[in-house]
């Protein structure tokens, strides 16, 4: 093997070693962590990504990846390359002293959300949501400074979008979201629609649980389940992804395990050939996304599902219920103040509020003492109600207090997605609905693997879809999707 | 500050910080990695404990050392550059490439083990164990060539002791535990006696588990609970600990969680002064058995604890069986070939069995190819039986197939210095009978605190022992707690 390749894979390696550390860390902390120890833990991940940092802009690093430049390479190099090059440059463009500081700024805007949560106080929050949207535009000038500063920002999570294409993209969005919204509230069944509340056991949640993610393809040889407080998924190497769950509502537990595990199948799905270097993850965080969220509602909260599945989930629970009654409860829709718990229908709609709110704050035409407001007429606007205080309003997500901003479009492109690879593969799979009413997913997962999850970051997310379903990201799918199964539970 | 001081606090805290992350990888590896994960998990310890050497021996530190032993230091420094020093001289002794062979030869040990316990042949392992033999002792001469190969080893877990000091020691010791054993087999009880097995959900293991360990002084904000294969402690960092149990024998994950809420204490207990050094850890292996036995068998196997506490365990107990009957099976005696599974009597015969051969062997008056034969002779010569096949006697133990040898005179030296805490701590507790009955540590556990725990590495095992109870390593402590406790319950 050329020396200077070696170089590179050497690095790359000891740079993904180091990077699955990290996430084994951060995935600790979250699940079995004694309290107390989250100073140390802090310890460890700032070394860990220390270090990490070092080896990712190091001279030796650099000047094999300009040796190889001037070379002939395999196109299988070439794209390891071009992946390793944009995560270098994107570490050289921000100073250590700018990583520090937006750190600094992070720990400190978590405390400060808690403090105004406690108080149920946007105020208290403005000041240190001022100096992170400062570092966050000053990290965006830097990244790249021919952008709009959002648009730098959307790229870290959804490489090739851009703010003005998405605005475009969610308000159609908005408008057919808006549209059927506003069918479901005329109808009969909205108004005499009651909650669920499903009484299981835990030990019956871990069971029908651990059956469903099972036969999804999650083997426990490679997947290991935990508890959180908020679920989530984290890939920690080839063979070694980590789902979170809880079990505090059963209806929560089994649909969040089915998500999580979306996520999961997406990373044990990944090119081995290209592992250890940056092209094993996942294209996007949207396409990441459309795959939980097609297990999700696509698949499991289908009506088709629950023909199959109803029985078996009924023997573990205590309710006395009929599947028709069961499949329309957990597709119900109603307009709510908080974005983890909304429907399929009006998700999208608070990913929208936040969207246009960032956007404008980080490109500065919206100021940070005008961002309560902005998020109450908004919140009117697009779902019809006004919160009655900040918790259930502007200060309901930790992102912004943490920096991420430019993460929340990729929420609804994952729903967008989910909807455009549902429609294809109920076109290619000639025998998709008996498979999912007999939870037969062979089919389906191997369509995803060889579609999606096996092309890494070979491309960006846009062109596999484009490759896959026909179409770039487009939200009409999806507002058909969702006409089509609300106009039956609903009756309009 | 010294700027020299400062360079080593500052590179002692990174190592701290490597080897802390070193532990969680280990604990991880034991609970929750799914297995095909191995292969991933043996990159990331490898690469951590290359950084963690890197920064030991590297120059910077070693010339800041070199500094400071010329200056005037507080007695916290010198300490503190004391142990720094015997760690930075230990890493320095062994070359590199001795390090990969020895871990090598480790793997293929553990694999060959692996292969000749399936098949019940000590023969299929014993080229392997000629590998290991031959590396410790080369090990061994490096650390200390003035030293007797076998007792360099020994110092690696248990500083300052010797095997000469060891065999007079464990010499006195066999004789005593083969009298006593000798008085129990000749009971007419012993004659009579019958195994317990406890019945209980797995529910109310974990309820009464966690109820002793909690009242011991653990506490879920610094110390988390798991599942593995084989149960054991790990002190993560300052605030985080972590314990393992299992739940397959309800006994056993009682005792179990004891014994190493015991360890944990000790980790819970050590000198925050000295946190983030060489002198944050326990004093000797040894020292921290002791107060695992302590726990588990001084204080929840003593008659005493059962006056209190057993209404309450057999409330969760699905057996009929009264608090004596209950308390003598929970101590019976009965020499058995498998060490894990012994009683407080035999335990130590099991250990002085290892020590006398890790000793011929290492210092090269054995054969491997005679040890089989050897440990048959001595298992008859000290338990009275003798194992049928490899895998109930020279093959049950993985130590030695993963390279430890030394360590196994730790467990006797830790029942040895549990008794000598014992006798001490009952006589400078007024209240100790009592305390005991009613599971009120507190006193207890604030004895422990400020003789052993809080001492850390500042002084030798045997020095902290001394102070504590008035001698040295003496076996006479143990021979007569045991000598007491079982002749009232053999009636001899």
């Amino acid at each position: 093997m050329d020396e200077s390749l070696r170089v590179i894979y050497k690095i790359q390696k000891e740079i993904s070693t180091l990077s699955s550390i990290a996430r084994l860390l951060e995935w600790d902390e979250n699940t079995n962590m004694p309290s107390k120890a989250v100073s140390a833990k802090s310890e460890q991940i700032k070394l860990i990504q220390k270090m990490r940092r070092k080896k990712l802009v190091s001279t030796k690093l650099y000047s094999a990846m300009s040796t190889l430049k001037k070379k002939k390479l395999s196109s299988k190099d070439q794209i390891v390359l071009r992946e390793l090059e944009k995560s270098v440059h994107k570490a050289k463009k921000i100073p250590k002293q700018l990583m520090i500081e937006l750190s600094d700024a992070s720990v400190l805007g978590l405390s400060a959300w808690k403090r105004a949560r406690k108080k149920n106080d946007f105020k208290l929050f403005e000041r240190e949501l001022e100096r992170i949207v400062k570092l966050k535009r000053k990290q965006a000038k830097l990244l790249n400074p021919k952008l709009k500063p959002y648009d730098s920002l959307i790229s870290l999570y959804e490489e090739g979008m851009d703010s003005e294409k998405l605005t475009v993209i969610f308000d159609e969005l908005k408008l057919g979201l808006v549209k059927i919204l506003g069918k479901i509230k005329d109808s009969k069944k909205y108004k005499v629609q009651k909650s669920l509340k499903v009484k299981m056991t835990i030990e019956d949640q871990k069971l029908i649980l651990n059956e469903i993610i099972s036969d999804m393809g999650i083997n426990q040889e490679r997947v290991a389940l935990g508890v959180s407080l908020h679920p989530f998924t984290i890939g920690i190497s080839k063979d070694d992804v980590r789902i979170t769950t809880r079990y505090v509502n059963p209806l929560e537990s089994f649909f969040g395990a089915v998500h999580e595990a979306g996520h999961a199948l997406y990373s044990l799905g990944l090119p081995t050939e290209y592992h250890d270097t940056f092209v094993f993850k996942s294209a996007s965080m949207g396409l990441d996304e459309s795959q939980s969220l097609f297990w999700e509602n696509k698949i499991a909260k289908s009506e088709i599902f629950w023909k199959g599945f109803f029985n078996k989930y009924k023997s573990c629970m205590k309710n006395n219920i009929s599947r028709k009654e069961f499949y329309e409860a957990v597709n119900s829709v109603k307009p709510s103040f908080i974005r983890v718990n909304a429907d399929e229908v009006t998700y999208c709609l608070h990913i929208i509020l936040r969207f246009e709110i960032e956007r404008d704050l980080i490109n500065g035409s919206l100021d940070v003492k005008d961002v309560r407001d902005e998020w109450n007429r908004k919140c009117k606007e697009l779902l019809g109600i006004t919160p009655k205080s900040d918790n259930e309003g502007v200060l309901q997500d930790i992102h912004w207090a943490g920096g991420d901003f430019g993460y929340f479009p990729s929420y609804a492109i994952g729903a967008i997605y989910s909807a455009q690879i549902y429609n294809t593969i109920k076109k290619k799979i000639p025998d998709f609905y008996s498979d999912v009413r007999s939870q037969y997913f062979e089919d389906i997962l191997s369509w995803l693997r060889k579609k999606i999850h096996n092309k890494g970051k070979t491309a960006l997310a846009d062109d596999i879809v484009k490759a896959a379903c026909g179409k770039r990201l487009d939200p009409k799918a999806f507002i058909t999707y969702l006409e089509d199964k609300y106009s039956k539970i609903y009756g309009f």
